[in-house]
């Protein structure tokens, strides 16, 4: 799948919200490794000052790429390298052509794709699903994103919406989504929702060490991992009803798709890992209809896995176009 | 994708439950024609009999084959041609290698699919989803069947299981489904859930036309069809909840995988068509997260679907083969 013809540097991106983390890579064999490394801050102000740091931050890796690949926190339409939108990135409201503007300005091919796929894709090649062709990762943090590798492939769709695992149903009529929907699975599982919840309890009169640790400020995945360890009664209750909608979920996809590994990763799903490994598994083994469970795995590439998959989409890109297929 | 270099005839076939329905086909630029037909009783002894029986549908069709694909009603691997369990027929409660068996019989190549799976693919290349690349068909009959095409391909999965709609949870913890599992959409859709749940209620007190109509025989698709005309309270109830499970599940499809066309079809599906069209495009249209519904559609081919599917399978196989795609 990797390319050995290309003449110059292949660089990864991960567009984050409060991050910009940029990687250059050398090629050995059908791997990729990190070859040097760079982390700047996302501007606040606009599109355009995000692009300019982009390009700043490529510049600062090499002066010869060939290759970029950029992952954004949104839905992505890979194939004209638009971000559609992307709520955590200023003046990304609506649709960017990153593709096109960052070509032009570094004179070199650009594949964008959205930050979670790029993650399962990443993982699927190099790492804790490496071997497996047809692959969900389900990333837990703020929320819970999802990415798809089927038949060795990301899967996009014709409308990059593939994987937007966070709102499939689990309940119907169940809890409000921030998407507006009803019993979306993100209403159950994630910081956001298991907060909002165990902060309405604590308005109840239900306190809990969730809300004791956070005081006023965001409720961060340590604090979770805690009051889980500690037997919160609160924590407990709103993590295994988040992860047994999870499992549900997961169990949904392989019968839908039929896959052969799930990893787990994301900030939550790091500190939580073990836990959602046992919560799918337990679904999946119990789901009468999935006679071969898939291999359930968390994460080994970290705070990388992003900017690999990025690389690995701009070189599979480049090789595809190349090849004609 | 339909091979132009082949000497001799194509076979498509329908092996089902009661009927084997056969087919010869001309190929006519990048779609084929019905040339001639067969249709006999499947028969109800063994493996052996039926296997006697499909090779006598093929012969009396042609006497030289040179694809022959064939949808059976069970889970299948493509890869190896076995049928792994088709509960329906004589003997296929276990694997039995169908395309090796047939292959040798036949003297010509053979490949096997789900026939659902392959109605899906029948009515994307030249049915009601013709035009579009990612498609999911779903089948009401007796039970829920699915099919999915994406990026033009069927997608049958690593263990052949893609596409199981009728099992995915739609209610957590909901109704016993006939697989042992709980909550699952074939527990709430189809003529054999209905049909329980109406007998159970009239046991219960609440009568209903469906049980007077049907009286001790099956519950045919007519039957509902006129049940839910009158108005009868419990068929319209139990058919618009069973219709807004199916609108759920597929719209978590959507935001699984990302489609561009849904096609209804099957027994029920066909009296029932467009209510079921309806329920599924305000299912799609009210989920906040499906910014571009795809297009739903009944079923163009009726019976025979499966049989066309089934000889593009066999054409797509080769032409794969001959390339090495």
């Amino acid at each position: 799948m990797v390319a050995a013809d290309l003449d110059g540097d292949i660089i990864g991106v991960d567009l984050g919200g409060t991050k910009i983390y940029g990687a250059r890579f050398t090629r050995d064999g059908d791997t990729i490794r990190v070859d040097d490394q760079v982390k700047e801050s996302t501007p606040t102000t606009d599109a355009g000052a995000v692009i300019d740091a982009l390009v700043a931050v490529v510049e600062s890796l090499t002066d010869r790429p060939v290759v970029v690949g950029v992952g954004a926190p949104g839905v992505v339409d890979s194939e004209s390298g638009r971000v559609l939108v992307a709520p955590n990135l200023p003046g990304f409201d609506r649709s960017v052509p990153l593709r096109s503007l960052l070509a032009d300005r570094l004179g070199c091919e650009v594949a964008v794709g959205n930050d979670v796929n790029l993650a399962a894709l990443a993982e699927t090649r190099i790492g804790a699903a490496r071997g497996h062709d047809d692959v969900l990762a389900v990333w837990m943090g703020t929320g819970l994103g999802g990415g798809l590798v089927l038949d060795g492939r990301l899967r996009t769709g014709p409308n990059g919406m593939a994987a937007e695992l966070g709102h499939v149903v689990v309940v119907p009529g169940g809890r409000r989504c921030r998407c507006g929907g009803t019993g979306h699975l993100e209403a159950y599982i994630g910081r956001r929702a298991i907060e909002e919840r165990a902060r309405a309890l604590a308005a109840e009169g239900r306190g809990s060490e969730l809300v004791d640790s956070a005081g006023a400020g965001p409720m961060k995945s340590k604090v979770f991992r805690q009051a889980y360890d500690s037997g919160d009664e609160v924590a407990v209750e709103l993590l295994e009803e988040g992860l047994a909608m999870l499992g549900l979920a997961v169990a949904n996809v392989a019968v839908t798709v039929d896959l052969d590994a799930v990893v787990v990763g994301g900030g939550l799903g790091e500190r939580m890992g073990g836990e959602a490994v046992e919560w799918i598994t337990k679904a999946l083994e119990n789901h009468g209809m999935v006679t071969a469970p898939p291999t359930v795995v968390t994460a080994a590439l970290g705070d990388d896995a992003g900017a690999i998959g990025a690389a690995f989409l701009g070189l599979e890109t480049s090789s595809r176009a190349r090849s004609g297929s």
